[in-house]
């Protein structure tokens, strides 16, 4: 039990690091970068509060804890704002290969089944090929939206942004795991895109 | 649908709010305050990898949603250091009845069935009376306890804590729900308190 603890422990104390990784977004009132901790927080509250937004059959309970750990390879590769050159390309696969060997040193701290366990939902999150990671990662693109929207322009004044290209780079894929959330933000964002 | 998505997303901005209170503890690294809103993504971290030193019959995801919700409160309150003078006496019922008129505005956000349920899930963990919400309290005496390990001593060292004023503070709440883990933090902090 000690050394399960032990390495339990070891990653919580590691997982802490996330608080410094910071973000281009900024909080809704525009004072500050957002960091992936907090990020990784408001986001598992997105999931608890818009799950009837979900599509039949995701499971909530699943969708929080991949968000709660979604972003933890960040503590190594740091934050790619979705906006920038390398944010609406595809990973490269010197980008993937960067953040599986994260994965592997992160989630390495843990014992074998919680590291096999957590390590296992990251990868479905990543590879978004099921109702829950489609969700999850809908949730990942509206966040920063709203954020942008409350703090007046936020990344897209950053980067130049263009309501054609919030709709390929963002759009698209919240629409895929929550169409009418898309709708929302979408209807909002053109009052900010036709200013 | 339009009304009710306002309110969830009028929700979530308040909730945003939540990333700009500090609290007394810093970052295990010890370069800043901690916020409320990182704080509630690490304590959710915690329940999810340290469930199986849960009491039987605890519902983790349960405890997660809790943890997510826990200090919504503190947008209009506050957080009170538990070393500070009135971090460790019985709450006031000032401050009691401060905590419910912030959940009454803060929960009011939401739309109906939400609303209830969030409020009712705080007010368990207020409570504190269920096995649910026992573990989630340790889990929140716990944490700072490993970020002032972490750091060098933090909050013991502000507040010039002693071993039996830690016991008495914090240790008999997280012996309650989760004995293990306390008896493992102790035995690490003998070594702090003694030197």
């Amino acid at each position: 039990m000690t050394d399960r603890l032990e390495a339990q422990f070891a990653f919580l104390n590691e997982a802490d690091r996330l608080k410094s990784v910071l973000r281009a977004t900024t909080l809704c009132d525009g004072s500050r970068p957002e960091n992936s901790g907090e990020h990784s927080w408001h986001l598992a509250l997105y999931a608890l509060v818009l799950a009837d937004h979900a599509a039949p059959g995701v499971d909530i309970n699943r969708v929080i804890r991949m968000l709660l750990i979604h972003d933890l390879v960040e503590i190594d590769v740091g934050d790619v704002p979705i906006h920038s050159a390398n944010g609406h390309a595809h990973a490269s696969a010197e980008t993937q290969a960067a953040e599986a060997r994260a994965a592997d040193r992160i989630f390495g701290f843990l014992p074998n089944d919680l590291r096999a366990d957590l390590r296992t939902l990251w990868e479905e999150f990543e590879a978004a090929g099921t109702p829950d990671a489609i969700f999850a990662k809908s949730l990942d693109r509206v966040q920063p939206v709203m954020a942008n929207l409350q703090s007046g322009g936020g990344t897209w004044i950053t980067y130049s942004v263009t309501a054609d290209q919030l709709q390929a780079r963002v759009g698209s894929k919240i629409a895929r795991g929550a169409p009418d959330l898309w709708a929302w933000v979408k209807a909002r964002s053109a009052t900010f895109f036709s200013a």
